[in-house]
């Protein structure tokens, strides 16, 4: 099996989890679910894996330093910096002519740094089941089994079940869905044969290059040029010069929804993109009157409290609340009814719409 | 008439309204109600009433110069400084003694710093009527009409009506009752006889000092002991050495309960102790939906919120929530179902148990 590397993809922003997560503060930075961000565990889950050498990162001018120094343990050229956010599409083929560089025959796990996974050793199984076969020929997805009609997901419908992989059961990927309205949804959900598109793909260096040259020509024409510069000193003035003229667009509408040898690998591992307050609620420990308690705060004395989840760097005293979400920051506190937590969008977009951009 | 005086009392501290009243921040020195503190409104409300020389506070040593930088209007020498806090018949007896050494003929209406009266005109109204009642040789007490049964409040038995003064009616005080239990209360609600004693009594120097001498000698000669030193150079060591030996009582058991001529004026002036926090989201204005906010904050943003008192220096988002105070220091967070507000009570104690006293 030619050698595993990880692509891990920790350029992102999003507010769904303001007011904890804001655009200087983007959510893999944040220690929601355990004591590490969400991106150090991001990391550190991969180490029995893969040593630090073969895990790289791409992320934005912007967050590299921070990102660098919560994880000493990897090389610091290792970091692939994009000039600024694009889409995943320019990003994984940027973090990818790296890898290249290194490891021409590289297999490469592209992995997300803001996602929740319970089962952290059946993840590091799923992937080494997936880099064998995309040494085969395959470029894999990790398919999320879906509890519920998401509609803010994509779908993948399997196919033809292709090989038996140590515990995975491989199938072919039939077609790619992005955000289905919720009737579609509703009907993928009970047809039994979709998997939500976790964003996690599996393929060796050669076969995705092929695809984009295939289906991207400009995008890959540029990337190669870029890839040329690699280790010379005008490196980043090309990159600058190449980087506005990418194309904003997907992996998924790329290239996935397109590629040949598509498969996808059903896995259940306690996964969760904790989009949501709610969701995070639901990752969380919960003491026996349901509640959760996270932050550096003195703790949380509750009186007839239930279903609860407190954010807070100080302390925290309830009396007769249940199925709330209280966060409490520096500059803004927020308390939601746990099953409106989605509605912090329209506060960000208020707030956005006033000018108060300091609480953005 | 005789010279109108106020001896405010501010000695008090008070949890109810934890964390926000704290021991050392009573609740006469918070902004709850308007900008200015509660203590700040006591003495300036009486301003077309009263010169600032006729205006006296009786406090203690820990509170003295927070309450004098406060109120730069009243002379330094009018506030008469409790060596530590006892109860209320020392407390009025030094204040009266203080005053007596300038006006030996005044009439002093003993007011609190801690209590919301809405209609502040009335307030002056009802003193200057009170005070002209007490010239004609009656001990005054205010009285507040009851609302509910309530169990935290002495009560005044109105016995025969004794004159129209302006637009009061004067009644004899017939009995008082220290907080009643609630099967007595509700007599009292149903035989529309009884007011609550809102602590503000009305009375001649002269007057109060022989009911002193009558029912509580040993008190009084204290206090004659006090007053004879008042402007000497030992004045301090008199006052730290008689006042240990006060007698710890309030003037309503001390004196009141037993006077002679006792009269109490029922008055409707929107009065309120703001006792809990769910009084004083009561006596607060309310947008549309019912909510309330207070404190130096940027603001309560909110959707789909109801009845909810917002205290914070912060800027605070709420979705979907209803019913709740939410109250935001330095320290703590505090949130609570807006009818269990009492029950703060319970948190106090557990947090003294914990030896937690720096939250207290």
């Amino acid at each position: 099996m030619n050698s595993l590397y990880a692509l891990i993809m920790a350029g992102g922003g999003g507010t769904r989890l303001w007011p904890l997560s804001r655009r200087n503060r983007p959510k893999q930075m944040l220690p929601l679910v355990e004591d590490r961000t969400m991106f150090q565990i991001s990391v550190e889950r991969l180490a029995p894996l893969l040593p630090p050498e073969r895990i790289f990162v791409v992320t934005g001018a912007d967050q590299v330093d921070a990102l660098q120094a919560s994880t000493p343990q990897l090389p610091p050229q290792n970091f692939v910096v994009e000039p600024y956010g694009m889409n995943t599409a320019p990003a994984v083929g940027l973090g990818t002519i790296h890898i290249q560089q290194q490891a021409p025959d590289a297999v490469i796990a592209v992995l997300t740094a803001d996602q929740h996974i319970a089962d952290k050793a059946r993840l590091r199984r799923v992937l080494a089941a997936a880099g064998e076969l995309a040494t085969q020929g395959y470029i894999v997805t990790l398919g999320i089994t879906p509890d519920f009609p998401a509609t803010g997901y994509g779908y993948i419908q399997r196919g033809a079940p292709l090989a038996q992989v140590g515990e995975f059961q491989a199938y072919r990927a039939d077609r790619f869905t992005e955000k289905p309205d919720l009737e579609t949804a509703l009907a993928f959900l009970q047809s039994g044969l979709y998997s939500w598109n976790s964003g996690m793909f599996i393929f060796r260096v050669e076969q995705i290059m092929a695809e984009y040259a295939r289906q991207q020509p400009r995008l890959y024409s540029l990337l190669r040029e870029i890839q040329a510069a690699v280790g010379r000193p005008d490196y980043q003035d090309v990159l600058h010069e190449k980087w506005p003229q990418m194309p904003k667009i997907s992996i998924d509408y790329a290239v996935m929804e397109g590629a040949q040898n598509m498969a996808v690998i059903p896995v259940d591992m306690g996964w969760s993109d904790i989009g949501s307050w709610e969701t995070l609620y639901d990752v969380l420990e919960h003491d026996p009157d349901g509640n959760a308690a996270r932050g550096d705060g003195r703790g949380h004395i509750h009186l007839g409290t239930k279903k609860t989840l407190v954010y807070s760097n100080k302390r925290v005293v309830t009396i007769g609340v249940k199925d709330l979400i209280i966060v409490d920051t520096d500059d803004i506190l927020f308390i939601c009814r746990r099953d409106r937590s989605q509605d912090v969008r329209e506060i960000v977009e208020r707030l956005k719409a006033a000018g108060e951009d300091d609480l953005l």
